[in-house]
């Protein structure tokens, strides 16, 4: 597993920018793209992917690129903590397979930590749909209104 | 723990950034400045924060600072990758205790993964200080070379 390689046009994280896969999605502008993640870690869990962008990884991208995708990610970083009231957020972006990564299209999370909760494992457990829609809501509300 | 509250211009990271406590730096510009994390949690572990800015966290900061500081962090996992080769490389950002920060400076952490090695717990063991230069000037040299 190297950190270099090829892209892979049908992982599900490009099907979901083209319009192919499904998502819970809360945030998109013409370059970055959010939606809840399917297997949370914690309530809130989101995922934040820049779009038209052949990128595995963090070494895969622009800068200019990655600087939009980071101010989106802090922008949702404060939509969650506004809207949950987490005690704290935590970022994370895995690099290789070895680093965590299971999605090959580079990705930042978004995880809002709840006080006296424990991480789940990523991708143990699919969350509930009709929470997933719920949240959707209020996320798209909150961010509506910014 | 609030995510929010005041910046406490005492706590180490900013001794670091004013010269008054030491770090094994291996990149500084007028913006950032990046170094050995002393409690490492990966062969190479390095911590990337923003100078002149009073942060306590990624929901603190200007996305304009924000964005030159996620452009450094880029480019220390790639240096990071191109003379430790790692399997993979974590990129990690916490905010609020209970997220896992444990200075209140905003500051990203570069932790490459090797196969088979499992992480660290955060601040157990501090590192060998030799190992640590020896490792200083190994990523300043290919600093140095960009």
């Amino acid at each position: 597993m190297s950190l270099h390689g090829s892209y892979d046009s049908e992982n599900i994280f490009a099907k979901i920018i083209r319009g192919d896969a499904p998502c819970y999605k809360i945030y998109e502008d013409d370059d970055v793209l959010a939606f809840l993640d399917l297997f949370p870690q914690s309530y809130g869990h989101t995922l934040v992917l820049p779009k038209h962008v052949e990128a595995r990884n963090l070494l895969d991208i622009e800068p200019e690129k990655l600087s939009q995708l980071i101010t989106v990610v802090q922008r949702l970083a404060q939509v969650l903590t506004d809207e949950l009231e987490p005690a704290g957020v935590q970022i994370a972006q895995f690099n290789g397979a070895p680093a965590g990564q299971t999605v090959f299209h580079l990705h930042f999370h978004v995880i809002p930590r709840f006080a006296g909760e424990d991480l789940a494992i990523h991708a143990s457990k699919m969350a509930d749909k009709a929470e997933l829609e719920a949240l959707q809501a209020r996320l798209q509300q909150r961010i509506g209104a910014l």
